[in-house]
């Protein structure tokens, strides 16, 4: 099935943890990361869903995670509602460990989206 | 001319106006703009570069810039140097005005991206 069904509008959702505390820098390079490979990965994937978020406006949202868990949950939740999504583990040159997870990207129609994050804080 | 030429590596830097104190919410929707529209344009007339700058790990580094005129000259200077970029006119549903110039991508090899932006600040 294709992710367009009847919902007529899509958004993408960078979703940052907030026990890093990372810095503004930190955070611009990693929800940079996130969204670049969700756009990528539409590419091939779901194209006519980019079309369509991008002739919308290319809406981005930022929201903020508790933890290493609820971003994994919420990774595996995104994969299995068969909405484009992509994990970031950081290379780990600054600040934090190599291999840490720091952000969710998720694009898809706005419903179904909203449905998996709908009650997490804004950045 | 290739942006090849002789240099092996090659950057994405995300510059941000100081002046405007954007909040990490909006600091996050705009530099990320700027990174997915310089990703898209890169796909069409610099796809090695873009290739190569991934295979290299996507260097992302954000640096800030005091103003308007100067975001304007950076955006123009990168262009006439021939490297891919992308200047970000924000759809002020919040925050700031609609129109105002937010953000400047560049992806580039690194010593001609560095040539522009050495001076510059990180965020």
């Amino acid at each position: 099935m294709s992710l367009e069904s009847n919902d007529p509008s899509s958004t993408m959702v960078l979703v940052v943890r907030s026990d890093l505390k990372l810095s503004s820098g930190k955070l611009v390079a990693q929800t940079g990361h996130a969204a670049v490979e969700v756009v990528l990965k539409a590419r091939k994937s779901e194209l006519s869903l980019l079309t369509r978020w991008r002739e919308e406006g290319a809406r981005k949202i930022s929201l903020k995670i508790p933890d290493e868990n609820a971003l994994k949950r919420l990774f595996e939740d995104a994969k299995d509602a068969g909405l484009v999504t992509y994990l970031v583990k950081d290379a780990g040159h600054t600040e934090i460990p190599p291999g840490t997870l720091t952000v969710v990207g998720i694009l898809g129609p706005k419903r179904a989206v909203d449905a998996l994050v709908g009650e997490l804080p804004l950045l």
